[in-house]
């Protein structure tokens, strides 16, 4: 009767090449959720649009005056604070598109086994909390230090490995001012919601969704490189298995679409009479500003450059862009691709890794445009 | 470049023997979403975890300020209301357990194709509004009303049928007390949000999710029985494809377990330390209050009855229960099984449809208890 922790927990593996998604691939996709992409339009995502992908339990936390944060490791003087204390710090609110670093992982062939994101692992919400930097300057950081381990309350185990879910980040990110790293208390305006760490998470703008840290209750300051699960086996980049790899970090560009006309049920096809549409949507980088979308209206042959919306004092966040298109009977393929300030752009052919992180393709919409007579 | 909405829109199927969840049922996984299992925890199912399904795109309603509901048909005063107008009206808060007909579809063998849930999909939350029978009773309904017609705003196409959303109760069941229907403005005491149907649903106590049409904007009294795609297509049980089948109505019980211990990221395999554990979860049914909860810790071969809660005045929301259980080294599959006041209650093999429709085949829950040496 003897059972080890690997008889719950496999290695990874890639999906064979007619392998289509498993009973495990299901089971994260019915408790996980994206953003319905109609969701694009609003601004701020609202709690259940705004994409959420947990790795464990989402932990129970129904009284939050308990809740304590400790700030240890090389500091000069170790502090346990309760949200009351955070509260007290200067409060910061930052407008950040966050995204998953899996998104379009169940379009990729060979199809890396995890969740099975397909474009809409994505949302923006306006996170309020104290600045990291200002919680780091009160332990007082010592001379040797390098990273800050970060440590949030869900548990489980990962190919084998039993663990709370931890990440770090580099000293000069954690002490950075641009981006300005949180400590948040607050989405919308209002207390975090369970699913998106409550009461406290870590936000750290244009990084991917591994190193925004939620149901945060330590931080941790080290002096030599965190050799953690997340960060050393999760969440690097490698081609083979027994690669080092590069770790995943900032956010690539992304521009998606909101879908035009009325969708079919099953098929999420659209359906789009015809005549003059705007086209319209969002695009972002974690790396620099968006400067260009392109659309394209046939499958990718010709590209029309949209009109990019202003950041609006939000450089961490989305931005919406739009273009004129006329729908002509018949189907068509429809396309959004954004370019930053630093030349980073969406691949028109897929950018593959084992882990199908910080994959960019363009989405691909379908649309069939019918005869005049055929739609209400 | 003829194009028709068939080429958007198949007919429904059945799954072959071997296949797999395909990217149609993925895109439907990837938008909706359950309750993560563990939210079972909340007597109240926050927005983002109580579950969500959405035929076609949510409603984007940014201002609910020109927003009007309408009562028409066979009244003698035909009403149209908005939220003021709605607010006005004497105010009833509910709970209710509310419960997607396909629950339990991708367990199904063979598959119906459509949204795979599995055990997920279900949420409870208080739910405040108008009760529909003062509305009824203010237009004041002729004589020769049948049925109550509801109108939603979302639109789409189903099969090669263009719709908007549109189900019908019996006059009976429109005008009732026991359950009372509710027009609803609000979900635990905040205006509904998008993807539950702001600025106004209908909640129909005890009946599958298909009733509860979201973004209300219609009320019409009819003198025939209504027709429509998701009364008389949809939302029939039926193991021919040609019969006409019985309508999909109240909600079959069912319970669920909170998962003990904690999961394997991938499996979703729970690992449960040796000792003592409470096995706790919920346990509903829309046809009588639930009598009894039993629990099965060796695959449904030996039964024990679990200590129910009382329903604390809730008599249409789930009701908790709890039972002691002793884990030991080895695999285990735990389940639990409700029966109701009538007798109804869960089959042990799985009941059929075409449609997948009110399935409530007990759940299995796999654990792995690890030697004691083998966890933290």
């Amino acid at each position: 009767m003897g059972a080890q922790l690997g008889d719950a927990s496999a290695p990874a593996r890639l999906a064979g090449p007619d392998e289509a998604i498993g009973r495990d691939e299901l089971a994260l996709a019915t408790r996980n959720h994206g953003l319905p992409l109609e969701a694009l339009r609003y601004d701020l995502s609202p709690p259940g649009l705004h994409y959420v992908l947990t790795h464990y339990d989402i932990p129970y936390v129904p009284d939050d005056t308990h809740w304590y944060l400790t700030l240890v490791g090389s500091v000069r003087s170790p502090l346990r604070l309760d949200l009351a204390d955070l509260r007290a710090f200067p409060q910061v609110t930052t407008r950040v598109t966050l995204e998953c670093a899996g998104n379009g992982r169940a379009l990729l062939a060979p199809r890396p086994v995890s969740q099975p994101w397909l474009v809409e692992a994505v949302g923006t919400a306006e996170w309020t909390g104290v600045p990291l930097r200002l919680l780091l300057g009160e332990a007082g950081v010592e001379g040797g230090a390098v990273e800050v381990v970060f440590t949030g309350a869900d548990h489980g185990v990962e190919r084998g490995v039993e663990q709370d879910y931890q990440r770090a980040l580099p000293l000069d990110v954690a002490l950075g001012t641009e981006p300005e790293v949180l400590v948040a208390y607050a989405m919308n305006g209002a207390p975090l919601p369970p699913q998106h760490g409550r009461p406290l998470r870590l936000v750290v703008p244009g990084w991917y969704g591994m190193a925004q840290v939620k149901w945060l209750r330590e931080v941790r300051v080290v002096d030599e490189p965190f050799t953690g699960f997340q960060q050393r086996v999760a969440y690097r980049i490698r081609e083979q298995a027994d690669e080092q790899g590069v770790p995943v970090t900032r956010i690539a560009p992304r521009a998606l679409l909101i879908p035009p006309g009325f969708p079919d049920f099953m098929s999420r096809t659209r359906v789009v009479p015809p005549g003059h549409v705007t086209l319209d949507g969002r695009a972002w980088s974690g790396w620099a500003p968006v400067t260009r979308v392109e659309v394209s209206a046939d499958g990718g042959r010709s590209w029309h450059e949209a009109e990019l919306e202003p950041d609006g004092g939000h450089p961490w966040a989305w931005r919406r862009w739009r273009l004129g298109w006329t729908a002509t009977p018949g189907e068509h393929e429809l396309s959004a691709r954004a370019t930053d300030a630093e030349g980073h752009t969406q691949p028109l052919q897929q950018p593959w890794n084992r882990g199908g992180f910080a994959n960019n393709l363009v989405q691909r919409v379908r649309v069939v445009c019918p005869d005049p007579d055929e739609v209400r």
